[in-house]
């Protein structure tokens, strides 16, 4: 049996992360809960999982959720002060980040910290702060096992291997809605054209990024901490069917290859048990059926936003934070029509030209780095 | 550094082996070599990798070898014996066993029984007596790992979990060159016809197998016991590009593929090396290049081989091996025109028909099994 802590339980993976928990039955047990605002589900989900602590960041809503578990004998705190307490709640194995945005970095410390393991789904944490984070689990000899599909992908096959027998990682990508989009189509993409993506169902922000590429350059940024491995030896190939996870490339010359039908309960209960693989009820990917499978290069002239996570991986330090940053602030200004969405790229990259690197020794200091480039990111657009 | 002994060292895996072994330098030496009757070429190879002992199966041209090799201190041996001395020579951790046949198989017993790793490119051994020979294996904790290809894909795929987490296994098969030929058609197949194949260039007996795809049924024999997973957990599905190798399903519905270009010295290096990774300069597999990967299910009307690999390897004891054998008399009485290309399955169909299964205690039994089948195939013939 595990125990599990999930953070961010009432979003989009935090609720998949509570079914496939009531799927494996007793083999998960749940130790406690986190949540933003939602104190409702929070509760729901409380009366249903029985665990010993649920934390709630928002403090307004903190009286609501304590009235709605009295007498359920459930410890309840607020605050991130809160969500820290859960993260690190003793008798956890591991700890399921899902949290949203740079609010999930102190939790994912927190976990690694109190040694846990840390299945991480909060793609900020080793974007902005990979190398403060990787630091501090080779200190606490934690693990971090990816729940993404893409990194789990790589998890997976990295086991027929060393990391000191790799050749390259080979990220796939679905290349977005606007894959065949020219150039000049691309200039006239407008919010609600790009808030449809074929095969995932995502929040707008991935969404946007995921028709950019940004949301790969961040994932060779992720894959670059999480793995260890130099960002000139990541590779990114478009794959539109999404069933190929990922690849790794060994030196040897053979590579593995992670497949499945995309479905993120299986990233989240490989993360639950890994070790371990236990039986999962879900409709299997029949390759004869799908027939076939195609590849091709990114294209970054039309897609230049890929292009970013290697210079940021390269430059390593505070440039994630800054690219995270500045690229959530360029796709809220081009959800609210102030720029076009050519124009998401260039404000992401103005925002790293202005940046000086620093290695940033605290959460703190990433957070820092976030401010910064919100700000400047803000400043470089058109009337900023 | 590993220390290998290569039994078949003249043939078509046995000399890839040694150029392998050449590639890896220092981090590999050769301790014995053996060979069917290419006397010339052993001796040439005795010279350049200086074992301690060569052995030659024919006992008519041992002379030549000893003249050949006289004051080399390299020490000789002759006949089946002197072959089984080379497979459980002292020192070596890793006994290659690439001799064509059934004569391969006393190597392979005797290099699990003096404890060796078994590197296996014999297809006979684990179809004809995979069941005493895993045993032999187990008593003697020694490790077997395969050297064709999708054998050594499922292999590396299945370090990514246990054989335990095992759903199912995936062959992949190229489909032979007559995949998309009608019934009709596969009745007027001539052996010249069948003997040109798109990807490999394999032995006659290989090749027209692959036409067949009772190569494949084979394989299933062959993983059924390399990897113990029952027959109607192995899987078949037809991919004509040779990219995919193989796969292995999960039980969480994650789906492990081993790529790469068609190279038997990847799969011969992996099998020295492991369980580490060495480099390789080799042409890499390009995905994005190759553009795209076909599957598509096997039709056992066309191509009714096939089932028989999930018939023998379900029936078990001796049916391997008699199936090996009849398929090899059937081959031969094709390429002889004494029969047609769709009479080569039903000729060993009838074998099993005629067959009691039991299983073997010793490699003679397997051998009486073998000679039992050549015999009975050969009665079934037209004219037998």
């Amino acid at each position: 049996m595990k125990s599990i802590t999930v953070l961010g339980s009432t979003g989009s993976i935090g609720t998949r992360t509570l079914e496939v928990a009531e799927q494996l039955g007793d083999r998960i047990r749940v130790v406690s809960l986190a949540a933003g605002s939602n104190w409702r589900l929070l509760a729901q989900q409380a009366n249903r999982f029985r665990p010993e602590l649920v934390a709630l960041a928002d403090e307004k809503q903190v009286p609501r959720l304590r009235s709605a578990l009295a007498d359920s004998g459930i410890e309840v705190a607020g605050g991130s002060d809160g969500v820290v307490a859960a993260a690190s709640v003793d008798n956890a194995d591991t700890a399921v980040v899902a949290v949203v945005g740079v609010a999930g970095l102190p939790a994912s410390f927190a976990a690694l910290e109190s040694g846990k393991t840390l299945a991480l789904a909060n793609k900020e944490t080793l974007v902005a702060a990979g190398e403060l984070l990787t630091q501090v689990a080779r200190d606490n000899r934690a693990e971090i096992v990816p729940i993404d599909s893409e990194h789990s992908a790589i998890h997976q096959c990295l086991r027929a291997g060393t990391v000191d027998e790799v050749q390259r990682l080979l990220l796939t990508a679905s290349g977005g809605p606007f894959r065949a989009f020219s150039k000049f189509d691309l200039k006239r993409v407008t919010p609600e054209m790009a808030l449809r993506h074929p095969t995932w169902t995502m929040g707008a922000k991935v969404t946007i990024d995921s028709a950019t590429l940004i949301n790969k350059a961040l994932e060779v940024i992720e894959a670059r901490w999480l793995f260890g491995i130099p960002a000139d030896r990541i590779g990114v190939v478009v794959h539109p069917q999404s069933v190929v996870h990922s690849m790794v490339e060994f030196r040897d010359g053979s590579i593995l290859a992670q497949l499945g039908l995309p479905d993120m309960r299986v990233p989240i209960q490989y993360a639950l048990t890994y070790p371990e693989r236990l039986p999962r009820s879900t409709r299997r990917l029949d390759l004869a059926e799908l027939g076939g499978l195609t590849f091709e290069p990114p294209d970054t002239d039309r897609f230049p936003g890929l292009l970013l996570g290697w210079r940021a991986a390269s430059e390593g330090g505070t440039a994630g934070a800054v690219l995270n940053a500045a690229s959530e602030v360029a796709v809220d200004l081009f959800l609210n029509r102030r720029i076009r969405f050519t124009e998401i790229t260039p404000i992401a990259a103005r925002t790293l030209d202005c940046h000086t690197v620093t290695h940033p020794g605290s959460v703190d200091d990433v957070l820092e780095a976030d401010r910064w480039a919100r700000k400047k990111a803000m400043a470089l657009a058109p009337g900023g």
